[in-house]
């Protein structure tokens, strides 16, 4: 079953225009995951690579792609977590940075803390020699034109939900058994300046535990943070072991997404992948693109009950 | 049993000079509290007064008082929780206000969203007309002089340690059933520009929910984060109903405060409370005062295995 890697595109309602490239999207991401792993890398490396291959793509909504706050700017958050040790690094609301990703990375290995914000994340890249991007860089023509869509009073509110519903993340069991989860993400569509979601709380953005599994998950941001999602799937899958009451990453992404829905009316989805090797791609929204690479195969799919097979290497270059 | 507050003014190493003052302190702010709910007050009213009179009194790590960062600025975290619907309001690394707590309120009151950081949670609190402060107002010279102390190479590592340990919450329920919790810091001595910490993560610097209960945590930030310890008590409560082997509050404290020193090599300590309003406090630091009200009862401790009581009257104005 071992390795194994996941990665979500976001969840919501995704334009029928932008699925099939969202979908192209994801399974080069799960591609670029699962070719670290067999090459014997490292679950964190596969994660951190799957995300920052959908950072640089436009059709996601993190980093290059990612939605326009109320002022039409780019304001970012990433994670990344290590479940050998809990030990995990974050930004929130940082500017201007190519890939969050490998700047949470780097809060993770270089300093003693696990989250840095704005303006004293944007002076830690400095200090470990991150380029500095023009802001322009990471703004496309389709999030500028939602975001003057969405400062109309009478915004469509379909359009509203989804910029409320990108982020991208991954997780992944690599051979040694090692686990890790990466999430980034522009954040939720004309945002308030400064918002800080669910990627860069531990917990809620993201988890990952050698012991259980890891979690990374998308959708409302913070309906995710008031029932911290990650955890709480976690906490069932844990459960289940303690209890001989087995829940698999399937069972408890249901019961998490559907207690999220009903709590706290919030929707999203989820990949997830237990200590053994199972993998789980849930969501409550309408859509979710994701992909996973196991034993030689590649699954995706974008909407409820879809699940295609085929060979990892068949479009490999 | 209802209503019950039970407050933290910090865990650590306390220095003998200061350890009088924060009982009086912690003994002052669960007694704000408890006044606010026999008057027929919410939880929510309750941990935000209790706390924001901690965040005024310069003994303690939050507010007047709080742990200068490495540049010797203030930058502080707070966050607040409503267990009826799972709501929760949060600042990252603001600066220049006199009560963080107050601002997390708003967040949740007056936002759509959950966690506002930096320069975004100044622009809300002018928005808001909460007033800025001169810096200066809120550094006192024993943070000055602990901070200076600390930039030398040579710092000892006691006096390093108290610096990390410094948390001020609190967790209430009040006569209808309704709990809440709030926490708020100066964060950790001399930590980097922008570090934010447990404080402001929902599930890690605090949970509430009224089918469970509420935790305020204290403690190793980072080691707090790691382990989702609000949350983590929270669910060793919950499976103790499920399952019917009742973990009380202490019960779930201890087990969440064991792991995390064993896992993550963490000290800190908690406020906890249930839904029927049994209230803890239970810490693996050498010291943590906390005080808490109930019955007509003040109960306080600083050291392991202390517990006074007097009446809640007696010292009342």
């Amino acid at each position: 079953m071992l390795p194994v890697v996941a990665v979500h595109g976001g969840a919501g309602h995704i334009p029928k225009e932008r699925a099939e490239l969202s979908t192209i999207g994801v399974k080069e991401a799960a591609r670029t995951g699962y070719a670290i792993l067999q090459k014997g890398g490292s679950a964190m490396d596969a994660v951190v690579e799957a995300v920052a291959l959908m950072e640089n793509n436009p059709r996601f909504n993190a980093g290059r792609g990612s939605v326009l706050n109320v002022k039409g700017e780019v304001e970012m958050d990433a994670m990344v977590m290590d479940g050998r040790t809990l030990d995990s690094g974050a930004v929130s609301a940082v500017r201007r940075i190519a890939n969050p990703v490998h700047l949470a990375r780097l809060v993770m290995e270089k300093t003693k803390h696990l989250c840095l914000t704005a303006e004293g994340a944007s002076k830690f890249a400095r200090s470990m020699g991150v380029p500095e991007v023009p802001e322009e860089s990471l703004i496309t023509d389709y999030a500028k034109m939602r975001w003057k869509k969405n400062l109309n009073p009478d915004a469509n509110p379909v359009e509203c939900q989804m910029g409320k519903m990108g982020t991208v993340g991954a997780v992944a069991v690599d051979k040694d058994g090692n686990i890790a989860c990466a999430t980034s993400t522009g954040g939720m569509l004309n945002k308030m300046e400064g918002r800080v979601g669910d990627t860069p709380c531990v917990g809620c953005g993201g988890y990952a535990d050698n012991n259980i599994g890891a979690v990374s998950p998308t959708g409302h941001g913070e309906a995710i943070m008031k029932v911290t999602l990650s955890r709480l799937i976690l906490f069932h899958m844990e459960q289940g072991m303690c209890y001989k009451i087995s829940k698999t990453p399937e069972e408890a992404s249901d019961l998490a997404l559907t207690y999220m829905k009903e709590r706290v009316d919030g929707l999203g989805g989820v990949v997830v992948v237990d200590s053994k090797g199972n993998y789980a791609a849930r969501f409550s929204s309408k859509q979710m693109s994701w992909a996973a690479a196991q034993q030689g195969e590649l699954h995706y799919g974008l909407y409820r009950g879809e699940h295609f097979v085929e060979p990892v290497q068949e479009n490999m270059q």
